[in-house]
């Protein structure tokens, strides 16, 4: 198979590792914005070529787009303009409505998949791409009925092969689960990160005092804000929803410890504690 | 040196572990609540033997209490009446302030140290101790112009062969950066969870759907009620301090997703990126 990854940055990247690793592609082109990126993409083995990007998508059995969901927007409707008939496209966006709608009366709207493999780290760029990355992580694929479904076929083919595992949703249903159970988590932690940098100003000391529960709940705060401001403001509803559900919480668990009824947060945080049920 | 471990859990269990495995106590002497604790840590070798409070701390070199906070409030000044000149009275308490105050009059003052071992999983119970919890981590000690010296160099001396390194610290001090650094955190996890468990009830489904990022911000929701309600009371003035603070950056955030402002949202998310410099 040939490929085309644009963006190779840690999920396009990464693809592209796991791809050549598995012997699953013979060629990869890689498109980026940046020289250095593009650069590093070769010098690292993550791509055997770099071209722009409307030679790249020609002659390929596969073309991901793996960028950011801002420039995601402007940029499929025009690589399925370009791409040839037997080519898939697929992105790995992590938001799916207003994606799926921009296309929905294409001509080649059968030509794409949408996919989110729910895997990544807090790092970004080529140099954040690793081996491995999808293995034993879920990717969901949305309104698959409009895609061809030999084009779904191999696009499910591909992620099995290197150890991911699939669910199939509406882009509609995915947005809003997505921003309780992903986005959420990085307003939670940028928000925790700011609250504590903003109290404890240049003293390293204090973090030393941080243990590992500090650091698993701010982790999500080291996240690339050029990827996560699109995200929020492409799932702005769904999102926005969910913070105001979590402010809630915040509120009743506070006003609990403020009139220090016990009983009461007894049984909060034994609810919560349900969440183990959920989590692997 | 003879040791006795009141409460064998997670943060007591573990010490108990490392001082046996150091060979830095010949012999260990066991109290908990519960007759299962007690057959527990005798069974798995955490302890040598089992004995009644009173008996217990008898005759021995180092108490260790390693109980809840609001259990240690009641417990610390009849265990500092109940031990012999010579035995060094440590707690693991996650409050200082209080337990300080608790005690700064009484005649032996000064045989008690005031540590808390920045350490600990979300797990709980004699079945959660493991061994080397306490290395590479950090432990604070308050208000130590108020112990026997001799006192505090034979605790530093245990927590540095068991892998800790030392930070001091006044209790107040201790308690307020000590809300913003791991209590906060927990409350943020406990109201997460919440809210997405309210969200998507009874659907396994959806949780399928959250990734590494989701599981490492809830990661603290696991936590113990028990454990944990008392903390929470127990730092309470703090506590309620850091909350307003995170909900007054939930809420800066909120809005600029809301009113879409790009720049702005673009420029909290690298302010709160410099989290990175304090973590390791």
């Amino acid at each position: 198979m040939k490929v085309c990854v644009v963006g190779t940055g840690l999920m396009g990247g990464s693809l592209a590792l796991d791809l050549k690793n598995k012997k699953l592609a013979s060629h990869i082109v890689g498109v980026n914005r940046s020289f250095e990126s593009n650069q590093w993409a070769l010098d690292h083995g993550l791509v055997d070529q770099i071209l722009p990007l409307e030679e790249a998508v020609l002659g390929v059995d596969l073309v991901v787009l793996s960028i950011p969901i801002d420039i995601l927007n402007q940029m499929l409707p025009r690589v399925l303009d370009l791409i040839e008939p037997q080519t898939i496209l697929i992105d790995l966006g992590s938001t799916k409505e207003g994606i799926c709608k921009l296309v929905e009366n294409h001509p080649k709207r059968s030509s794409y998949v949408a996919t989110h493999p729910i895997c990544g780290t807090e790092n970004s760029g080529p140099s954040a791409a690793i081996l491995d990355l999808y293995k034993d992580k879920i990717c969901i694929l949305c309104e698959t009925s409009k895609s061809n479904p030999k084009a779904v076929e191999k696009v499910e083919k591909m992620f099995k092969e290197i150890g991911s595992s699939l669910i199939y949703m509406g882009a509609k249903e995915h947005d809003l689960h997505i921003a309780y159970v992903s986005h959420l988590s990085h307003v939670s932690s940028f928000a925790l990160a700011s609250a504590v940098l903003d109290k404890e100003k240049d003293t390293q000391n204090i973090f030393n005092m941080a243990g590992s529960g500090f650091a698993s709940t701010v982790r999500l705060a080291k996240s690339s804000p050029q990827m996560w401001v699109p995200i929020f403001l492409n799932n702005k509803e769904n999102l926005l929803e969910s913070i105001d559900r979590f402010t809630q919480e915040l509120s009743i668990l506070r006003e609990s410890i403020e009139k220090e009824n016990q009983e009461k947060l007894l049984q909060y945080l034994k609810n919560a504690n349900q969440i183990r049920k959920f989590l692997k």
